[in-house]
């Protein structure tokens, strides 16, 4: 089966026939990692000052999943200040709607709820009921987290027989530890998230567990850096019939250390090492998990 | 007091005149996430098939250390294959200082001395013996490993007199588990090291302790990324003089997020809050230490 | 306010006085550990084998705890056969109160119910309906997840408008990755639980909360050693209006370290200290959670 | 192979003989926690003013290790502030020498050597050459660095071609972040060392590797409750040709698990299960390392 590349193509359409589209990951968390970025409002300035730093992340990016990358409409501040409060957000995608696009409501929220208390699975019925056709959580909470949301959103969906796409683009953060507000609230952000970083394994395991849910636009957000991107099309592979380009420099479960040196390395080649792994954080003195400011 | 960047102004010049010189970092492990370079070998190919990508890395870098940064002399498995075994580094050494250059010899060692038994005393006797200006170590240990290791070498230098210049350029990563192979014997290398990945503020610090052991080349290995440099540019730029130009895109000790519009944000953005901070790992089903394979 | 130690003043007219009443602790997982029981089904073989060693451990406790203690009514399998399913417990209730005696209730139920999917507010309202002067929870899961099962209990009370005694009596363990059949399905029970072990800080934390909450019953289970029975007794002293005797062998919050030769030990001296204090499990190759076999 | 009790044997007799002698475990921890002894200077007023308990608590352990056990013959304060310095325990065991009994000199020290910076090895030299017939350590540190102490005694003794009984009495709590101190330097003694306890697998472990090391005299300090003496007795079975009667109340491994209800628990009742288990702290807010207070 060779790439379905079809440039043109929109994402409903892609969608509708059956396609795994494939979000993007991280800009701001890794510009400002990279020196482009200030953080603090996380100003886009960089796509002015440093044109070339934007195109080329964006380049990368986009090489790596192969055209399929369907990048969000919204500045971050814009859909961040619509989508917090259900109510408006309703109103934001009856509005888009009328204009005729295809309309992608994604929401910072978790399993408890957004801060306004309306839970998961009353948010996706009410965006469908205004016309979103595809409905989904992005930011705010890392992997696990956001799976769970986007159940809640099935079945809230599924209890009053209305359908949808679904779409997940979590954190590349673990955050168990979360509140109703997200990472933010989190004592670790936005400097200290280090050690909550996923691994490209941690990603595979998301990608399949957000297909087996029914989610078929999965993407991330901060934290994500290409190679996490780029394990969602590895494992999402078989499904899709092709491995993405990027994975020529990069051998599927580690197969790469298969010429290691030492024997040792090269025992780490195959798939079940790496994903019953459970990494260490060389931190023993500090906690696994931390309560949220609120 | 005005950034002194004089262009041309050789490495031991700048160290005989009391300069702190600030190392590069990371190349092949971050190549490898944004998808140039394919692990197992780290063969340096992306140079070669992506000079713009290559290009953007160091001109990145060295953009953020504004030209005080001195590039490492040998691609990786030359040095390698030379420097962990003590009487050939020793022989090579040699055969460049005849060549009139100022000579720099890192190790991949940690206290415990190389896989040879040399302990770092005695590692750096010989080297200095032997021509080397500037001796230190690079690679394989993480921050409080390495530092350990240049104050053995310091020490075994004093007990015999001899004097040099001090270098320090450390894994971006906490491996205080590691045996005496360094993070390659870690179970989490090379796919499972995000967890132990250091935080602005562990660099800081590592860079103020390195500086107070004496070192004057401070710098880091796999793991350092930019913003990674530019810790140790902040840390040390009373010393310096100047703060790095890169520092334009950063507010010391997070200071950039007193315009949070959260108040509990805001309170983070202070000196004592992110040194004293204990970041957690979001991963409670994994350990804090590995055990080495070897 | 001298004890109130009144002999032969049932439990129900302590309770309807408006005294805080204090449970027992553990026997079988105690007695184990110290050669009289065999793991298992635990059956309590040893107080018709050693009836002293039965005796000593009551006499302890109660000793503690100055003869307001009430001992549970029921052998374990009895009590734990009946109380797992609901429709049983609220027979068991029915019957018991016919005899004329007061009845406590206490099932074996985290905040997600039993295994029969009974909510915790549920079940405490079917125990009243059936005649249950006392309402609570023991055994199963830890102080953190106790408490919360109470508070779903009182929850569940409050929107009926019944009102009742409520107790608990939560493990000596911490337990908050249980799933629902609480800490037998955790792959540490029975013989590796001592990290969970509660320190005598954690059960006066448990104390206090119980009380905010209005539970006037508050005990133990597996895994409170007489010392976390004392320690409940001392949290409550102000309200209580006197220290058990056991505290003559006790200087509250570690005070009885005043008087050690180091002045850093005699610093931990003080209640902040030990509120405080994050204690290390020393074990850095183990996680801080575990999953649940079923 | 009949167990050998014969009462009135000699510590030094049985040690000649091959015996491997088993040692007591931990008092006036243990007391404290029921309620006897007040912790500080943790004077021993309980065997004054509780014989019984006291003598429970000897009963308890006697009878679990059937005779074989040998009681220090020192109160804790007389060898503690003879043993830390180490010419005054020379002097000791000379004295004791002169009147004819069997020496065993145990000291609080770990690898690092006591406060004076008396080396393990050279320690054990000196006591060796002042008549001591059994060297060894007890108290201070756990486990893992007690036998790496005895360990290096053994070496220095090695090196001088002395030989003597070895003795190993380790906590019954894990430190491997202890400084010279031991544990009482670490910020958790003694009120908050419940996370670090040994399972009775950590004890059989112990033992087994002190056998390995030809250590003949195994016992245990602060934190040895009875069953981890047991422990001990049940590891080295096969050397010892018997099981102590204690282990009639304990089924090797866990078996006593194969007569439970349910099927996921009865798959606990066997040694790898138990030889594997990372047992969890069930405290993610918790790190697993303290620095010591000095």
């Amino acid at each position: 089966k060779k790439p379905i590349i079809r440039p043109g193509t929109g994402i409903l359409e892609r969608l509708d026939g059956g396609e795994v589209v494939i979000g993007d990951g991280s800009f701001l968390i890794t510009l400002e990692k990279r020196g482009y970025v200030k953080a603090g409002l996380w100003t886009p300035e960089a796509v002015v000052e440093h044109p070339d730093a934007g195109r080329s992340s964006f380049i990368t990016i986009i090489y790596l999943v192969i055209l399929t990358t369907v990048l969000q409409q919204f500045a971050f501040y814009y859909s961040n200040s619509y989508f917090e409060y259900v109510e408006e957000a309703v109103w934001a995608v009856e509005v888009l709607k009328e204009s005729g696009k295809p309309v992608a409501a994604t929401m910072c929220i978790g399993p408890a709820g957004d801060m306004h208390g309306v839970p998961p699975g009353e948010c996706a019925v009410r965006l469908v009921k205004a016309g979103a056709s595809i409905v989904g959580v992005n930011c705010r909470f890392g992997p696990g987290t956001s799976l769970k949301t986007v159940e809640l959103m099935k079945e809230g969906l599924g209890a009053t027989g209305l359908k949808t796409h679904l779409m997940v683009q979590s954190l590349g953060f673990h955050t168990p530890d979360c509140g109703k507000g997200g990472f933010v609230d989190l004592p670790e952000y936005p400097f200290g998230l280090e050690p909550r970083a996923a691994t490209r394994w941690d990603i595979q395991k998301y990608a399949r567990e957000a297909y087996n849910l029914g989610v078929r636009y999965i993407g991330g957000c901060c934290g994500f850096e290409p190679y996490h991107i780029r394990a969602i099309a590895e494992e999402l592979a078989p499904e899709r019939g092709f491995l993405p380009l990027a994975s020529e420099k990069h051998g599927s479960w580690g197969s790469g250390l298969n010429m290691h040196t030492k024997p040792w390395i090269r025992a780490r080649a195959r798939r079940e090492y790496w994903e019953n792994l459970l990494p260490a954080s060389g931190r023993p003195f500090c906690p696994s998990l931390s309560k949220p400011d609120v």
